[in-house]
């Protein structure tokens, strides 16, 4: 199966405190993402699973990365680019050791999704809206609310190396 | 949210050889499992996320829990037993460094699903026919095909620590 990538983190995320603004937005940086109206698509914790992956450093997460049935069709079909309406989901939890489970394991070796990390970030596919950023939006909420605007300029310049699997960079794992 | 635990491992998975036997069985050890007829249940990677975890030692996988819908409702409504038809579901991929996301990080910390792990395993609440097993079926199927009955002898006794949370060990993931 082709297999594509997908690593989805903001320029925050990734960096701490950047500079934004590499980014054309078609909105003032100060106002929140406008991305689902602003909304946080209620059923995106419903979507499929495209794959996991675990960040160390000062990101220290277990990660899913769930996906919208056209996005879990573009992947199992190795369609590229990802279809109009394709939307990407990238959940995160700590990196929490299970005492439980290492217990039955007999010893240190297990660890496991903890409190979840406090924003969730998506990218979705309109060619149209979206053409100056490779036809992604991306955007993040946190506690149910959209992020500003200027905490997601940097995000397609993050995605730029992934130009070839449609800037996405997860994986499909079968 | 109440939470649960839940580590899918068959003994042979967390100890490598081991003595079979511990548990009772309704069928020759040499027989394969008949577990869903023997027949790996056709849509189990379209199931809703429960978890993911990552296991060090000689498992070192990236791991993720699913779950039919009756498992998912249960969780989400903290329902414990678990209800008769929950099937919970463990696939895992190899936990493999990812050169091309540590590009982006700017360093080595990004650790993404690999290969999958070979085999898929499956614990299937079913109280009348697995009473003995609290009530459990356990079952893993490598290709699509169902592994001896003696290879899954010591999954529930490896489970009985997780007996307040009905003999299951993960957490639901928010």
């Amino acid at each position: 199966m082709t297999r594509f990538i997908f690593a989805f983190v903001s320029i925050t995320s990734l960096f701490g405190a950047v500079s934004y603004g590499a980014t054309p937005s078609d909105q003032s940086d100060a106002e929140a993402s406008t991305i689902f109206g602003g909304k946080l698509p209620p059923d995106y914790r419903d979507w499929k699973l495209i794959s996991v992956a675990h960040e160390e450093g000062t990101l220290n997460d277990l990660r899913a990365i769930l996906g919208n049935d056209v996005a879990i069709t573009a992947y199992r079909q190795g369609k590229l680019p990802f279809p109009e309406g394709t939307i990407i989901a990238r959940l995160a939890w700590n990196y929490t050791p299970s005492e439980e489970n290492d217990k039955v394991f007999g010893k240190p070796q297990s660890f496991v999704a903890g409190a979840p990390k406090e924003g969730v970030q998506f990218m979705v596919k309109d060619s149209s809206k979206y053409a100056s950023t490779g036809g992604w939006g991306f955007t993040e909420f946190i506690d149910s609310k959209p992020v500003p605007q200027n905490a997601l300029n940097g995000c397609f310049s993050c995605h730029l190396p992934a130009k070839a699997s449609d800037f996405v960079f997860t994986h499909y794992a079968p």
